[in-house]
Formats: structure tokens, sequence, C-alpha cells
């Protein structure tokens, strides 16, 4: 007699529609709830992963190793490495998650019909949400909790490097849950590193998964555009932009750039292209130069910028389009205004574009034009921040252009039905 | 020599990726536009439907005999036919659109962050809508003019049935707006009627069409889903329910449920299952099965229901998820508010449901415990329609749950940008 073991691919199938199912009965079970029970639990998973930091950092060693013996790079690394103080750190995200306020149940319009009946749009949960992310084991936590503050439950699949350390984080908010009698499988961690997983999750297990967030590099995000099956709140890069018009205060302009460039440079909402008024440009440009080279930026400019700094690598058209991610930046000189709006409609990825200029009219002319998630007048692209705009946390910035542009928070993690009251009317 | 023709399929490639080029320019230009440009757009579109009626009239005969040729039933040619009422319709809808308050440029949040950073959500486009539709020709002004109010160009690709009544209109539409100096290319129809077309379009038309909008039955829809590579706002279909609460006003009970069923019966809107309290049902399903009977509907009823009224069909599993669209009303007896929840719960499409009771608590219950896009209280489902909100037209009423729920008009075919304004703040 042969005993049949179902196949892995089958085990696989059967063991992700389970956590689907698990997470719209919890997502049900979240909408049973008031925002005080959402904020108890966010507050008690705080505790938890406070008192769960030995288990952590033991967790966070195991992945530590297995990175330094694959290879990982050193920035790779310290994006994986805990320590006690980055702990406590993730804990303090989730008490200020905790502390937000709460996004569901809100009146987003109200209005009476002459027919009398009354209509509320109401603000209520995106239902379940699938987040694939890559190395830092802070987005288990800062997900799982922003999901949770704005009534989802969240299926989370972590990148293989982060794997222990992410499990030892869900063990500790699913402990705290249950602990307060709330569905601990508002946060499930898929418990595999198979990348089949995704292409589940992507399928939409059984109708079970309403939204995917990516959080990652571009070919993941590429990945998950190409295959979901279901609606994707994504980001692609942010190849942002600078424009120094000639009404520019001058150190104002340099400092902008200086810091929209090298205050980070891994990050998304950080300069990559530098567009600078040739009218300024032979007095502004090796002032901003001289400041970037002094940071340690390397410059690569077009023909024209060149005249001005020779000593700056030469620019391609490729240079336009790339998101450096690195102390670099393309710079290109452009005829006022619509020079700068011309380049920027050609080559910005939507995400964060920025004017300096003292001319009101010209930076209203910008702001009202530049159709990216993200415009500035006078202010540093790396302003491309949840935190920074006011919503306590992020679970990224999309690109898109639907349901939401930019900062991704607990309200932006919600949508609304129609409420509608009335004393038996019927339709004519 | 031998002349090389382009394959069919590159002809029409090219000829889609021109169209979409071209709607993203027109997109573009309309951005540039004031409310009063698109208001004077759509007057002058009104103007000219009416004024082209003897040639939109003569295409209608062109699409009616071939429908007739083709056996098309009654309730399709009915929906295809024009006549010069309905072309006046079709043209005083556009008045009405072009009288809507526009939805561009406002300000949906304003807030100042302590480094004194101006932060402002401002309303845009989404950019270029594909819309895919069946037969009714008014579509085709409908959503070209509701996309033009919301500041998106529109691909619009009608039903092969209404071709040519299709292309009247838009050759109308199109010519109006060329005379106003506005841009044409803001309406596109799709010139063939083969059916690659609208796998092109729900490819992007490479990152040229930002959503597409389906518009008809389920398999359209359905298709839409599973092969867009951009995102879809859709309406799957409206399984909609009425619970008949044990504090249920009799009469009213009975007003609402022929309303909600036989009001109309092909329309999304429309009733498909009863559920009445076991409290009431003894002597309240007699009276409303009665009137259902006289308004010319066939009941079909669960065990409980058919001891009731035994004249009744017996209602299978299938009767529960079916959307008949027909003058046939599924009826099943729950137990009190929680039946009615588990019932809805299990199989609403998340359209349209509805309470009638005079027992506020019970009605409030059931208002935030049903997931569904509208929630009614006292009132027929049949009021699940953009004109009775208040929204002037829609594109469809949407069941997923990103971006928009319920009727998408003109304000919910519209996201938002950020606008930061500073004095030079960088970010620490």
């Amino acid at each position: 007699m042969t005993v049949q073991t179902p196949s892995s691919d089958a085990a696989l199938t059967e063991t992700m529609l389970d956590m689907g199912a698990r997470a719209r009965a919890a997502s049900r079970a979240l909408g049973r709830l008031g925002p005080d029970d959402r904020t108890r639990g966010l507050k008690a998973i705080a505790v938890a992963i406070r008192a769960a930091a030995p288990a952590i950092l033991a967790a966070n060693k195991q992945d530590m190793d297995a990175a330094r013996k694959k290879g990982l790079s050193h920035a790779m690394l310290d994006r994986l490495a805990l320590d006690a103080a980055r702990v406590d750190g993730i804990a303090s995200g989730v008490d200020a998650i905790a502390d937000l306020p709460d996004p569901l149940g809100r009146e987003l319009a109200r209005w009476q019909q002459p027919n009398g009946l009354d209509f509320a749009r109401v603000a209520v949960p995106l239902g379940v949400i699938g987040i694939i992310y890559e190395s830092r084991p802070n987005v288990t936590a800062d997900a799982g909790t922003l999901c949770l503050r704005s009534g989802n439950a969240a299926i989370l699949r972590c990148g293989s490097e982060s794997t222990h350390s992410s499990h030892a984080l869900v063990d500790a908010m699913r402990a705290a849950l249950e602990a307060e009698g709330l569905p601990a499988d508002a946060i499930q961690l898929v418990g595999t590193t198979d990348r089949a997983a995704v292409g589940q999750m992507l399928s939409g297990l059984d109708g079970q998964v309403d939204v995917i967030v990516p959080r990652g590099g571009r070919s993941l995000v590429e990945r998950v555009q190409k295959d979901a099956r279901v609606p994707v709140i994504g980001h692609l890069e942010g190849l942002c932009h600078m424009y120094v018009d000639g009404a520019a205060d001058p150190q104002k302009a340099v400092d902008l750039v200086v810091n929209a460039k090298m205050r980070r440079t891994g990050v998304c909402g950080s300069l990559e292209t530098l567009l600078i008024d040739t009218a300024v440009a032979d007095t502004l440009l090796p002032r901003i130069a001289s400041a970037l080279v002094d940071a340690g930026c390397e410059l690569r400019g077009d023909a024209r910028a060149r005249v001005i700094v020779p000593g700056m690598k030469t620019a391609t058209e490729d240079d336009w389009g790339t998101e450096y991610l690195a102390p670099i930046l393309a710079i290109a000189l452009v005829d006022g205004l619509d020079g700068a709006l011309a380049h920027i409609e050609h080559w910005s990825s939507g995400h964060t574009d920025s004017i300096v200029t003292e001319d009101k009219d010209v930076a209203e002319r910008f702001l009202a034009r530049v159709d990216s998630a993200i415009v500035l007048h006078n202010a540093s692209t790396q302003f491309a921040d949840g935190g920074e705009f006011g919503f306590g946390a992020e679970i990224g910035i999309a690109t898109g252009r639907i349901h939401a542009r930019g900062p991704v928070g607990a309200e932006q993690l919600t949508i609304y039905k129609y409420v509608v009251r009335g004393t038996g009317q019927t339709r004519p």
C-alpha cells in the first residue's frame, strides 16, 4: 500500500489559502472592534516587543550569521542588523502608531437629498492587505501595526534574509493580541521562504486578499505589478528633480540641493537630477557644484553644465533616467521654467519634484504643472516621508495614480462605504 | 519587388499605441485648462450632439439593422435603439455634466508642520482612462464627458453592436472640442471591433493608460480583472439584499420590497434576495408575497418560507448566489439581525444591502456591520445610482475595495497630489 503525500505545491497552496481564510476572518473580527480595542492591542504589542527583545536579538543573530555567509553587502547587513536600541526603536514606532487618531468611522462627507435620504461616506478598512517586502525587519512591525491601526488584517511576506527576526517579532505581536483577546490572525507571517508563496499572494488567495503592497526594490515592485491579480498600491522609483530657477535665493539653492542629494542618498526622496536655469547657471552652478563635491558627491553634467564646471563627468541619456540611490547627481541646464517642465515631464517618475525660487508666480506654475505625487517649493525632496507629513508612520510612498499617491499612512489604508438613512423612500 | 504590408496585428498595435500617445498628450493639455474651459467644451458638445441628431440617428439605423439580422434579443435592441428623444436625452445628460462643480483643484486637506512647511492635498485628474463597455450608445457620451469634466482623457471601446452610433456621437463630440480650440483627443473611440484591441487597452498601451473602467456584464468585467496590467475600477454584480426585521413597519416593508425588486429588474441595484425575520414572517411574508406576485414577480423560497407561502418555488443553494436581473426573487427566513448578517456576509456581492426596521439600534448595527459599498436603512436598493446620490452622472458602481466604492462620478475620477510650500527648509 502506498501512502500519498501531498506534493509540496499542493501543501503550499493549502497553507496559503488557509492563511487567507484566517486573515479574512480576523479582518471581519477587527471590523467589530472599537478604536480603543485597536489602541489597546497596539500598546500591548509595543510592550511585548520590548519584553521579547532577547528572543528577537537571538533570532536576528541567526539571520546575520546566514547573511554574512551569503556575503551580503555591508549596506544590506546594516539594514538587517538589530541591537537593543533598534528593537526599542521598533517598539517606540508601534507606540507612535497606537497614538495615531483612529482612521476608521470618520465621516468623510454627509449630505441630504431633496427626497429626505441622508447620505454619509464613512471610512472603513480595505480588508486583507498582503505586504511583500525585503530585508529590514522593522517593516514587519511597522506594516503589521499600521494595518491593525487601520482595521486591516495583514499577511506579511518578509525577505528571506530577515526570516528569523521577522518570525520572532510576529510571535511577540501575535501573543500580545491573543493575551488581549484580540484576533491574532490580524497579523500573519508567511512561514516559508519559497518564492511560490509570493505568486500565491499575488493571485489573491481565492479572493481573500484585497490589496498587495510591495515594499522593496524595482524588480520586486515590477514583478508584483506584472503578476498581481489583485489591486496593488505600489511605489516605483523616486527619480526626483530639483529645479533651481533664475529667481532662486543663491544660499537657499546651495543648502537645498546639498540636503536633497546628500542627507541620505539611499532613500526614495533623494535628489537624482538637478536642473538649473541658464539665467543663473554661470554664477550659481559653481557654488552648488563645489558644495556637492565637498560633501562627497560625484557630478555628471550635460554639455552646457560642463562648460561652466569643466571638472564634472559627462551625463549621458541614461543618467536622466537613473535612480542612483548613491552620491551621484546628474545636472542639466534648462532654459527657465518651461525647460524644467519639459525635462521633468519626460523623465520624472512622478514621485517628488521641487523648485527653488523667490518668484511666487513661477513657483505656483511649477506646483500646478508638475504632475508628481509630491511637488515642493523651496523645500528639500527628502521631506518625501510619511513622518515628515505628520502621518506618524507610512507603509511606503505610492507612485501609482489610483487610491493614494505619496506617503501611505493609516488613513490611506482605508476606503469608505455609503450609509444611507431613509424613512421608507422608494425610487419613483 | 515585394511590398511589405504590416501584419494586421502590428498595424493594430501601432494604431492603439498612437491612440495612447495622443490620449496622454490630450490629458496633459487638459491639465493646463481651467474649469471654465472644460465647461465650455462640455456645453459645446451638448449643442453638437443635438445638431448631429440626423447623422446619429442614421448611424443608429445601421446598427439596428445589423442587430436585427444578428437576431439580438428585444431587450438588447431596446438598449441599442435611439430616437430623437433619446438623442436629446443624451445631450441633456451632457448639459447636466457641464453644470456639475468642477472636481479639480479642490483642496482636500491643508495643514502646517512645526517646521513651517505648508501641506495641501489637491485634487488632480487620474490621467488617461480606458472605458470598455457594451451596447448602450449613451455610454459613449456619458463616459466621454464625465472624463472631460474630471480632466481625464478617455479612450472608449464600445460594443460592436453600437459601433456606428458611437462613431457618430464621438465625431460630434470631437468636432465640438476642436471648434472650441480644446484637445479633441481627449475623447477617442477605438476604430475597430477587433477584440485584440481590448487586450491592447488592458496591457496599458505602453504606460499611457492609467485606469481601465469596464462597464458591462459579468464576463466582460471578469476578463478585464483577469487580464488588465493597469488598475481597474470595476463593478461586479449587484447581488442586493433587503432584510425585513421583526420591528419593520409592515406597509413600508411591502412598498420597499416591491420597489426594490420590481421598479426596474435589469439594473444592478435591483433586489435579488429578500431576508425576512422569523418573528414577523407569518404575518408579513404573505402580504409581501402577494404584492410581488401581483406585480409579476416569480418567488423562490427556502423551506421555512414555503411553509408560510406554499405556492412559491423552491430556492436552491444556487439562488442565493444568482443575480437574476429579472422578475424573480429568492426569499429566506432568518433568525433576526444576526441571521441576516450571516447570510449577507456569505452571499452579498458587496454592492448594496438594505434593512427595513423601526428599531434604530438594530438599523445602526446593520449599517455598521454590513460591509457593502452602499448600505441603506428604510430605503429601496434601487437608490444605488449616482444620480440619486446627487453626483449628476456616474460611470458605474464600483464594487472593488480600493480608490472608490459605490457610484463613480466626476469626483471619483480624480486623485490628488501633495503641494508642499516652504521657505528653504532642509531635512535634519
